[in-house]
Formats: structure tokens, sequence, C-alpha cells
């Protein structure tokens, strides 16, 4: 697996993090634009608060991570002025979306706009040391605690009563964002939210019996036999299990690296296409048909999460399945989605045969994030166990 | 063309009505199951208010115009029966879906729920001659007509101000619903209302330079450079183009007839994909990525809808060209969305391709109407302007 090391530092270092900091930059009126065609040009000025709050986080990181570049803080520093500036209403609740100059489009009905922005500026008050940036983190994070019982608030389409079910996201995102404001909060808010999350995640969610976990289930953790219900997304699974082998290692728990390893595996086996390859985007767990169209695609984030996993498996367990994997989720990843032709950033969505299938390198809901994210973690997991190189 | 008038028309009575009143009737707890597979195995037991309004009136307009058979009338019934009992909120708007026996799942965010509502006991009351059914399409249609300028009331995500626009899908459906209503309301009504729409349509939403309609304008008709307002449906302006034909045979309007027909030329050129044939689900009127992952498939709607234009076009003006379009198309929908292996109803999703891309007969979005409308308006409006056949 050593050899990866370099591959991955390259291409975070010579193309991703390049193509962002060149093309997305509103200079203008702050932010960043996202909408970035296969050779980097901005088709579309609007701002979306997930990405605001990714990208934000993405610099802030490589500055503290990898190398404390000024441009990298001043480019966090960009996002975190605009978001600062437009991103809330009254309540401090995050809007979900803004033109160039930051009016609001789009209400704060997405709740993960709040934990995006809560990871950027988590990320950014520890590299200049803000207390109005650990603020917005700080007091964020509380406003997603308080509302994540009933997260789409007003904007909730669901009948109540008839079929309550609780969605994934929310509890595998507080996986990742808790260890990332931990410097943040007292070490019992901490590990009481961590114990929580990971028994959402590990025992209401997952499916002993299939070993998945599934999208949506009832509040008791049962099976709901209904299109919300049935639903498997074999990326998130597969990425929640990185989030839980990250508190593994924290705890200290063996067995639980053990149990998230495995569940990776269950869903990749699960998730891949045997005719086409690569890892389709939704499954239905009783083989009936999907209510997303887009069932079939392929897409970045899916494959460079997995890619993380496996790494980190590997690293903690030596396992060599993992590297098996890895290297199959290489090839086909770093085949398809990298775009030999321009260089930059990596396409984001393929159809089932790996072809294509949008020509832009971002948009609404892919920025720079998940793409240097899991070069970089593939890349520092690698390092932190790698052998001296046999030659 | 005249050879193709058996052709749709024992597609209809021999494989797609006997589909629907063999597998899609709930005897138990009345009302239709869509959900259905291949061979018509019921895959989830919900019910959504577009495919129970839509059922009835396909059932009703069958007993109405093709035989009065007393079978056909049950049916209808029986989806009525569910939704007189269960569809309404306390304001009398319509859920959007339900459990089996009727409970509310999704809340009546959506007016095409009203809309269909309205279409299918518009349709029932003319065969049963109820007058609580008459009811319920005119109160109906009444608050959709009150609701329109803000038809997702508290639902809607958009912030007030900053890009109001509005959407094709109302005004595309009131030109048909106004005519299949037509028997409720008073001559002075329908005629406002349709001029209204005719104007929304025809010089609002269509956009001269281009020669196409726009899916989202701003409030005066202008273009907004965004993901909403660049989005192009093609299957949407050729399907609005056969009302916009009926209203103008109503107002025996010849320019109008032609109007409608160059839109749905230009935007069947707009829409046909080159490279694999059949017409593309979305497309970008500056070419820009669009956010609809599923933009490249071909569906069933738009092909049929496609069909039934043509079919009208030739029939009133025997322009060639239609005759051209409609072989191309039929050739294509009867090839690729029609089950050859298990007959019965087509297939609703196909990739870029012209594969199967859901395996289903029905769902969440896909009942009993656009086939068997499409296949009985084809024949009808053929036998029409049928020539005696030369033998």
């Amino acid at each position: 697996m050593n050899k990866y090391i370099d591959i991955y530092k390259n291409e975070l270092l010579n193309e991703i993090v390049p193509f962002w900091s060149k093309n997305s930059l509103d200079k203008d009126a702050g932010g960043y634009f996202t909408c970035l065609d296969a050779k980097g040009n901005i088709y579309d000025t609007d701002k979306f608060a997930w990405l605001q709050g990714r990208q934000i986080w993405t610099y802030a990181m490589l500055f503290d991570k990898v190398e404390a570049k000024q441009e990298w803080k001043d480019i966090s520093e960009l996002g975190a002025s605009f978001m600062r500036k437009h991103g809330r209403d009254e309540n401090g609740d995050w809007y979900f979306s803004f033109t160039k100059r930051g009016k609001p489009l789009v209400q704060p009905y997405n709740i993960f706009s709040d934990c995006f922005a809560a990871l950027g500026f988590g990320a950014l008050c520890k590299i200049n040391n803000s207390n109005e940036d650990a603020d917005i983190a700080l007091s964020t994070f509380n406003r997603i605690l308080e509302r994540r019982n009933n997260p789409k608030g007003k904007y909730t389409k669901g009948f109540p009563g008839t079929r309550d079910l609780k969605n994934f996201s929310l509890p595998m995102i507080l996986c990742n964002l808790s260890l990332e404001l931990e410097h943040l909060l007292d070490k019992s808010t901490i590990d009481s939210l961590i114990d929580e999350v990971l028994h959402e995640v590990m025992s209401v969610f997952y499916q002993p019996q299939s070993g998945l976990i599934l999208e949506n289930v009832h509040h008791d953790g049962s099976f709901s036999d209904s299109f919300e219900g049935r639903v498997v997304n074999p990326g998130h699974i597969i990425e929640a299990m990185w989030f839980i082998m990250d508190l593994a290692v924290r705890k200290n728990d063996t067995e639980l690296v053990n149990k998230a390893l495995e569940i990776a595996f269950t869903a990749l086996e699960f998730g891949w296409d045997n005719q086409y390859e690569g890892i389709l985007y939704f499954k239905d767990i009783k083989g009936h048909p999907v209510q997303q169209l887009e069932w079939d695609q392929k897409l970045w984030w899916v494959h460079v999460e997995a890619l993380v996993t496996m790494a980190k498996g590997y690293a903690i367990t030596q396992n060599e399945k993992c590297a098996v994997w890895f290297e199959k989720l290489h090839d086909y990843t770093w085949k398809n989605f990298r775009d030999a032709e321009n260089g930059g950033e990596w396409y984001g969505y393929l159809n089932r045969r790996g072809e294509v299938s949008i020509p832009a390198k971002g948009g609404k809901w892919k920025g720079c994030f998940h793409i240097p994210r899991a070069l970089y973690q593939v890349y520092n997991t690698l390092e932190q166990v790698a052998e001296p190189a046999k030659i």
C-alpha cells in the first residue's frame, strides 16, 4: 500500500487544491463558486451553504494538517467572511443557498447546512484562534442538537403519527462532527454524545440480519416496509464506517473497529455492481424497484469515501481484504472519475457504465470537500503505518 | 397513418387496461395499488393521490368514450370511494399519499394532487351523475384557483423576494383541466380561464428567441439565469402543445394550432437524443450542466405524449412532418418501452441507451394514466380523420 502515499499526496497538492484555489474564489463578494465546468469555468454563481461550510473546512484543515500556508488560511477566511455576514437567519439557522452577493435564496430547511457550517467554523477557529468563530461553531452545534428530533421543522411533509421514521444521515454526521469539534466541547458532553450516536448507528440503524445499515427506520429501530424504509445507500454506510473507526480508535475499542469493518465489507459487496464495476448509489434491501431514478449511477463521494474506509481498515487491522478492496476501488476510481484530459478536480457523476454523465467538476452538491478530504485521509493514514520503502 | 388505429386500440384494450384491471385493484380497502413489478405483482401498498385521481379518470373516460362497461365504472368508483373517505384534510386539500388503509402519509403540499383529484371526480360525475362527486370536483377546482399563486403554502422553501419564479406545470395542467371540467363550469368562467392560461403558456413561459417554453420564469416572464430558470423539459412542452391544440380547435383558431405545432417541433428537435434516439428528460437552455441527475433518461410519458401531439397535429393540419415524427417516435417507443416478454403495461424509465432502468410497471409517479390516455387519444384522433383503407 505504500506506493499510494505519493500518488494521493501529489494528486491533492498538484491537481485538486490548485483547481479550487484558481477557479472557485469570489474575491469580489466573498465565498466560493462551486458550479464549475470541466475546465473550471463558472457556469452559475449561486452559493450553497453545504459547500461554503465544507470548503472553509477543507482549506483550514490543509493549513492545520498539511502546511501552514497563508494562502490557504486566506481562502478559508474568504468563505467564512461571506457566511458570517449572510449565512444565518434571525434564529441563527443557516440558509440553504444564496445569490452571489449573499441574498438568501432558500430557507433554513436543511439541518446539514448547519452541520457543515459548524464543521467549517470549528476548523477555522483552530487556526485563527477567533472567539467569534468558535462561538459560531459552538452555537450552531447546540442548535443542531436542539433541532435534531425535528430537523425540518415546519417544512416537514410527513403526516405526524402515521409512519414516523428517523433518518441515518444526522447521527452519521454527528459521529464525525463531534470529533471535529472536540476542541470546543467539554469531555463529558463529547463522551456522552459519542456513546449516543454510536448506539444509534450500530444498534438502531444497523440490521443484524442483513448486516447492513438502513437509511430510515422506525423510532424503535424496526424495519419499515416502504420505499423509505427499504432503501440502502451503500456509500453512506461505507463512509460512516470510517467515522466509526475513528471513534473506535479514540475509545481504544478493537471490537468496534472489527464490527465497523465487517459492516463496510458487507456494504461494499451489497453495493458493488458486478456487471459494470463501481458502487451503485441506491438499492432496495428486498430487491424491489427503488424510487430514486439515479439509483444505478456511480458517484464520486461514494468511491473516495470507500477508499478512505479501506485505507483506515488496513492501517488499523492489516487485514489483507482491505488492501484487495482498496486496489479494486483505486483502479475503478482513478480510471473513471479522474479527468485525464483537463486535470484538476475529478468528475462527480458517472452513469452505470462509468461514463461521465454530468460533465462538471462542481455544482449544487459537489464542491471542494470529499475528494481533497479523501486524498488527504488516504495518504495520511498510510503514511502513519508505512514501512520504509523496500527497494 | 391509418394502420396505427388498430395497433393502438388493440394495445389499449388487450394489454394495458387488462393489466390494471387485474393487478391494481384493492378490493379490500378501496383505491388502487400502483407499485407493480414487471409481472404485475404488488411490491408496495402505499397509495398516491396523483395516481388515485388519474386512475379514477382513466376508467371513467374509458366508460364514457370507449364502451359503457359496468366493470370500468366499478373500477373508477373503487378509487373514488377511497379518495372520498380518506383523501382530504380539514381544508379540503388533498393529501399526497396514504397507507393501504387510507391513513395520510404526506401532507397536502402538492397542488397536483388536487388537480388530479378534480380530474378524476370530474370524469366520474359525468358517468354516475353524482352531485356529491360534481361538488368534490368543483370545490377542489376552486381551491386550486385560490391556491395557485402560492401553491406550496407553508411548505415553500424559497426565500420571498430574492428570486421569485413561477412554474410552468400549473398553467399547463389548467389548460387540460379546464376542458375536462367544462361540463361543471359556466361558459364565462371557462372562457376567461382559457384565455388566461393561453396567455401564460404562449406569451409568458414561451421564449420567442429559442422557440422553447421554460419550466420557470420570473413573474414578468423574463429569463432567470439559474438552475431553475435554465432548465427545459422537452416532454412537458410537447405534452402542453396538444392541450393547446385542443383549446385552439375549441376556439377555431388556426394560427394557434400552427404556433403550438411549431413549438412542439422545436421542442422535439431540441430534446431528441441524436446519439441514442429518444427524447431527453431535461436539458439546460444554455448548454450548462443540469442539476437533475436523471437528465438523460427516457421516460414513458414524454414519448407517448409526443405521439399524441404528432397525431393531433397530423389530424388537424395534415402536415407530413407530423407523420414523419410520429413514425420515428412510434418505432422508438414500441421497441423500448413496451414489454415484449411479459406484456401488459409498458415500462416507464429507460436509461439513455434505451435499456430498462427501473424494472417496474408502476410506482410512486407512474400509474394507470399516460399510456392508456395516449393510446386512446392516438387511435381516436386518427379514426376521426381516417380515409377508408386502401386495399
